[in-house]
């Protein structure tokens, strides 16, 4: 029941509890799992100076930045994305020491046409290893996604791999001029949407070639990954690396492919590129990343080499949502509902004897509601354990515990409510 | 080392790792105690419509809106604080049963005047339990700060607590007319800083009376409080309730002052006020709020009473700066040093162990770099323990583990390492 008129500006989403629940449950394991492996959190504000803003990712993003000028007549706007922030943030603290393992989990702004998993406010999970040129970082973005989205019991990831070095290699192969390749990269980016025949046609449309795709590309991508998958080798020794790297830090073979066709949108990739798909639903990449050795610098930021990952939190949502996998064990477990106005100190005694076991519990507060209007209260809030106390439950020193979900009912000893509930309370996630 | 050309707007603040985390934390531990009360979160966009946000704390607030026309010719602005578009939710979602209690952790906006511990950009911690009238709720508000502030160990806070029907009954008993009770209520507030004659003289001036405060007001108070203190009655039963509830919750009695002469500066309270303050460092309350009855529908949302209050993040998380108490759980724990690059995949192993044990760990990502450098770095990064492994100590399965604290280095058997991490690791707060 949405009253429309109290919408928030167009692009732009309000969270009830049980999304915003799940929305900081994905949040914290990522963090966790952002921690385990030494990255540190940086944060920086929404506003920016519109010069900080402007220009560094080309005409059509300066279209979608907001901005506008505050009291003090400064231009300013809000935050685009978190790399461009970031690279302020070096040039500004650039004593902080090389390799910078460092994560941000922060909103960012773009008046995009609002659809369907596209918002005007979106918050992004960004890892990045700045300073650092060894395929062992770049193995270790891949780790992370991992062990996060196993974390995350996301089914049947897998997280496609490959490097810009490749596809230039590739693209050099078959004869691509250094003008032509990002139109080529970009048609090629779709063989896991369109047949062979489809590339072939796109390719001679533009202008490379016929059956460029048939005749030349798709040879030379079966050869690669075959070659491989035989012998672990790669025409590109740092990927060869980063994929033993990636095998050393554990990740199983089955959430991992080589993918030589794969190429991620962004140019500004100069090494290996990473992308992770699920079968269900149908959505685009969970993550995107790779390595960036040139971007923080062409952002205004210091000469420093980089890998990283954004791990897109609306989309793991929905990949969670989808899965029936929301259930967290953040909710609110246990109502001490109230039967004796004159025992109200003691629902607030065991309340907070709840709650200090680490049990979420709430005590009724509207203490002269009948107790039917309680147990339905429980019964909205999808609270499932009742605790229902009255005179008689005081001098046997017990309590009724009822559970809303099978309607059961039986009356306990008071000493036994805890490791009761404990038992029965256990975390879902 | 601070690059000042790379500031963020004025007002605005980047957050290096350890500050960053230490917010992390503060937010971390106060939303686990909100939770564990059955607070439920929700998020609310950055942008909110200007006619939402504007004309609702007065002409002042107004001017410290940041608004601005979007692409799409819509007058939008930056929430201002988290009340009115939690207002505006409450119109939109009418069907979230009540009493609603909610919690909302996000920054807010204002174009004020930036001095110490006021920011252009802050972040507000609110729980508020809307449609509700019992005093069991403005007792658990008063009970959340005290769980929060105990568990985050902040030294020697104290919750004052009066309410608006006590100040009105003063006011009236002294003679003060509605239209200067704004004024008087502003001079009693500053009991706590300025001597009783001061207040006299403040109140003379501006036309209440002469020695008002030393011969009526503060016999009254200290009429009113002696006569709690001995009998815990109260000439408002609402307030005296309330504190009956606090106790049930089990809050200590040095935690809480009844305090008859604080007003809080809003004048949207209706009834009971609470405020927290620290012994040190000398700044303003730590949280404030009490219960606005009228106010979420004279912000434009429903005919729903509230109680509530704030916690401030910057100055909780200034009090745990000053006290010393920043150290936190979450930072790298361990660093691998790689001694013999041919033993890459043994170190890549190490550091997934420890990891895997909720250890944060990193293995050194540079090679080719000497030990010395290896240890320089953890010394940087303050990584309190290195490993060191060669293939001597791969032989005799064992690993050397050193203190960079303590300067201690010893050889340890493979299989007492984790155990052994464990124990040293353990969380700090």
């Amino acid at each position: 029941m949405d009253n429309n008129s109290f919408l928030p500006p167009k692009g732009f989403r309000d969270f009830k509890p049980e999304e915003a629940l799940l929305r900081k449950k994905v949040i914290s394991v990522l963090e966790k799992v952002f921690l385990q492996y030494g990255f540190e959190p940086i944060e920086t504000p929404t506003l920016e100076y519109a010069s900080t803003l402007m220009g560094k990712y080309g005409e059509e993003a300066d279209k979608l930045l907001y901005l506008f000028t505050d009291q003090g007549d400064r231009q300013v706007g809000l935050n685009y994305d978190l790399t461009v922030p970031t690279a302020r943030f070096l040039s500004r603290f650039q004593d902080i020491p090389k390799p910078f393992k460092r994560y941000q989990i922060q909103p960012s702004y773009r008046a995009e046409n609002p659809q369907k998993g596209r918002y005007r406010q979106f918050v992004q999970c960004d890892i990045d290893i700045i300073g650092n040129t060894s395929p062992m970082a770049d193995a270790e973005i891949v780790a992370v996604i991992d062990t996060a989205l196993t974390l995350l019991k996301v089914p049947g990831f897998k997280i496609k791999i490959n490097s810009r070095t490749l596809l230039n290699q590739l693209a050099e192969n078959v004869g691509i001029a250094q003008s032509d390749r990002a139109t080529f990269f970009q048609t090629i980016d779709k063989a896991d949407k369109l047949e062979p025949v489809d590339l072939d046609k796109e390719l001679d449309k533009k202008g490379l070639g016929t059956s460029l795709y048939t005749k030349q590309v798709l040879p030379l991508l079966e050869k690669i990954k075959a070659d491989f998958d035989q012998t672990k080798l790669l025409p590109d020794k740092y990927l060869e690396e980063t994929f033993t790297h990636i095998r050393s830090l554990g990740v199983p073979e089955d959430h991992i492919e080589f993918s030589p066709h794969i190429v991620r949108g962004l140019d500004y990739y100069t090494g290996p590129i990473f992308e992770t798909v699920v079968t269900e639903p149908k959505i685009g990449s969970v993550t995107g990343g790779g390595r960036y050795d040139h971007l923080i610098k062409s952002l205004g930021g210091p000469d420093l080499p980089a890998v990283g990952t954004t791990l897109g939190l609306d989309r793991l949502c929905d990949v969670l949502i989808h899965m029936g996998q929301t259930q967290t064990d953040q909710n609110t477990s246990v109502l001490v509902t109230v039967l004796d106005q004159s025992l109200l100190s003691k629902y607030q005694n065991l309340v907070q004897t709840i709650r200090n076991a680490g049990i979420n519990a709430q005590v009724y507060l509207n203490p002269n509601d009948k107790l039917d209007k309680q147990l339905k209260f429980a019964d909205k809030k999808n609270i499932p354990y009742v605790l229902i106390m009255g005179s008689n439950e005081i001098s046997t020193n017990s309590v009724t515990i009822k559970n809303l979900n099978t309607k059961e009912q039986k009356i306990i000893n008071i000493a036994d409510l805890i490791p009761t509930l404990l038992h029965e309370t256990n975390p879902k996630i």
